[in-house]
């Protein structure tokens, strides 16, 4: 260990990724990450940044959750405000008023989840705006150059992401555009200062999700994602894929689970040996009154809440649970102020990278099969 | 002075407000208020915390725009959550998580303007919740006693509020009511703790306004309100009333302007002898992306500011400016992001606290009618 510590210096643009403990009992792993931007911990919890903000949370309060990393989507920012004008604003970090690293997703997943396709070959995908039905072609040289711009930490390559439960055959030919558009974002990709992930896909046909990381492995990429679950498959089919997948790409690169999900579904994924997350649960949620806890979910609407002096979760340090009561919280969301989404999603995000710092804890003292007794939703 | 510090803390009981600075171009002046929970400078102005909340800005937020004292609304408080709820929560001070002096309206203005009235006789006013339609009796000594109960530091007289342009002979039965439920509310008022204010009505009627105040002068207050205004009457109409009913309100007392305003209305208000303010202006327009600068306001939403780099204000040193760009806002608010009216209802409200600052100094300068040029809007 003192021997890497020393070599660190020498090959820091080298190591991106460094294992630093292993699980015995089972494919998970503690790592650490670095980037442009700075270094965290994996596994790691990326809270979501859609639109170049983490939903009613101050880039500052998100730190205090103890927040490293946050992911950001190149499809909402192409359409609003634009490349250009980021570019012009001085870059993402600096548009959001984030020094911490930035993960942006490619695009592929809001194309072909939210927009009116118009056409779509082996080259690309022409698509309406789903603001003002403007036409946009995105393909992987397109999205790897605006990522390039955007100036983040990790880009995604342009995939094709396909609903659940649609045939082999279909899922094949999103497969093989997959490693295609991999292959040429690859190529496209050039800032040394940023990392490129490929994205495994291939629903939950294991043929398939073997094809695809064996052909991305074959290319070569800085960190590998799993794309196309948590999209209606369930826990157990979600956890089966990603334990088949995840043990096929190398060891030393870090593995990024898209989407995912509940604390069950991260430390069940992190067991198979998945090192990073995002997914838009705690903001999502929070806005919906809807609070994590260690005990289970809490749904502060419900009229038990009404003069209840309790904090969301007692011994929470967050800002909300040191400061407002559960019958506080539940007036601000019945009288629909803005103070009970701001709150809730700031305890959830706190949660979240509470659980992530226990999950970290519990792999070094290989104890991650209690915490998954004891968070067991 | 030094003979005053002296004698402060015996009686500070009685003290709750000193006169620190009389300016010699007008009637305004600098003062100290104390309070139960800490003492804050005149003149000053009081964010508007509705239902427990102001809106978008957490507490701590809201110390660091240089708030001292808030206000809140005991008629939103009284339809939901209640009172007895918030005396179970431990209090409003708790309930809000404000450790800062509270202030409260009676609710007289509210079941006046939000309410579908159901009876109003010379004891008091029974109206319907804009919430839920349920009936609910007021009067002055149900109002004094809730806001007894809420434990803050200020409480209103329980008034009438007329709407602009009515009678005289309407108006003078409105301050008559006004009067006696003043009286009412002085005999019930029963917390030594807690400062009880008068308000003065009367329209733009210059008569009613001497009557009103005479009359509240002799029950004796700890402060005075000027109730009914910034209520359609125009700047001017409103400046002369001021001016001609602060002067019959005795002078070692606060003078509290109710619902205003304006920069120019404030400045001109502290000019004719006003101490405290209250209004919404800073967070709604902050919700409707409108900012407060030096130069005059400044609309978000606008096209010139796509890609402007610039902050709101320059060498303001509110999170806001020191972190987000126009062109970053402009896109928050076009994008439905809650970061926009949370970072502008932030920035107003630092502009707002900063602008007392500068009449206070401006005051202590005799340099008033130097700072109502500068910023004339």
């Amino acid at each position: 260990m003192h021997a890497r510590e020393v070599q660190d210096t020498v090959s820091l643009i080298m190591a991106d990724f460094q294992i630093l403990h292993q699980d015995c009992d089972s494919a998970g792993r503690c790592g650490l990450l670095r980037t442009a931007h700075g270094e965290v911990e994996t596994p790691v919890f990326m809270p979501v940044g859609t639109a170049g903000a983490v939903k009613g949370i101050t880039p500052r309060q998100l730190k205090e959750t103890g927040t490293g990393i946050i992911l950001a989507n190149t499809y909402h920012l192409l359409i609003r405000p634009g490349i250009e004008t980021i570019e012009k604003l001085g870059g993402l970090h600096k548009f959001m008023a984030w020094d911490r690293p930035i993960l942006t997703d490619s695009g592929g997943y809001q194309v072909f989840s939210l927009s009116p396709l118009t056409r779509i070959d082996d080259d690309g995908v022409e698509f309406a705006s789903h603001v003002d039905g403007a036409r946009i072609y995105l393909n992987a040289e397109i999205a790897t150059d605006i990522q390039n711009r955007l100036g983040v930490d990790i880009a995604m390559c342009f995939d094709q992401c396909a609903p659940h439960g649609i045939g082999a055959a279909q899922l094949e030919e999103v497969v093989a555009r997959t490693i295609l558009w991999a292959e040429r974002a690859g190529r496209a990709h050039a800032n040394a200062n940023q990392m490129l992930f490929g994205i495994v896909q291939g629903g939950t046909h294991l043929e398939l999700r073997t094809r695809c990381a064996c052909e991305l492995v074959r290319i070569g990429f800085d960190g590998y994602a799993l794309g196309g679950l948590s999209v209606g498959e369930g826990h157990d089919e979600m956890v089966r894929t990603v334990a088949h997948t995840a043990r096929l790409l190398p060891r030393d690169k870090p593995r990024y689970l898209m989407g995912v999900g509940t604390p069950k579904d991260i430390i069940a994924a992190v067991g198979a040996g998945i090192d990073m997350f995002d997914c838009v649960l705690p903001t999502r949620n929070g806005r919906n009154a809807f609070a994590f806890t260690e005990n289970g979910p809490l749904r502060l609407r419900n009229n038990a809440h009404i003069n209840d002096t309790e904090p969301i979760e007692i011994g929470c340090e967050c800002y909300c649970c040191t400061n407002f009561s559960r019958g506080a919280l539940r007036h601000f969301f019945n009288s629909g102020e803005m103070l009970g989404p701001i709150l809730v999603s700031l305890h959830n995000l706190t949660f979240y990278q509470r659980l992530m710092a226990e999950i970290r804890r519990a792999l070094r003292r290989n104890e991650l099969a209690e915490l998954a007794k004891r968070i067991d939703y």
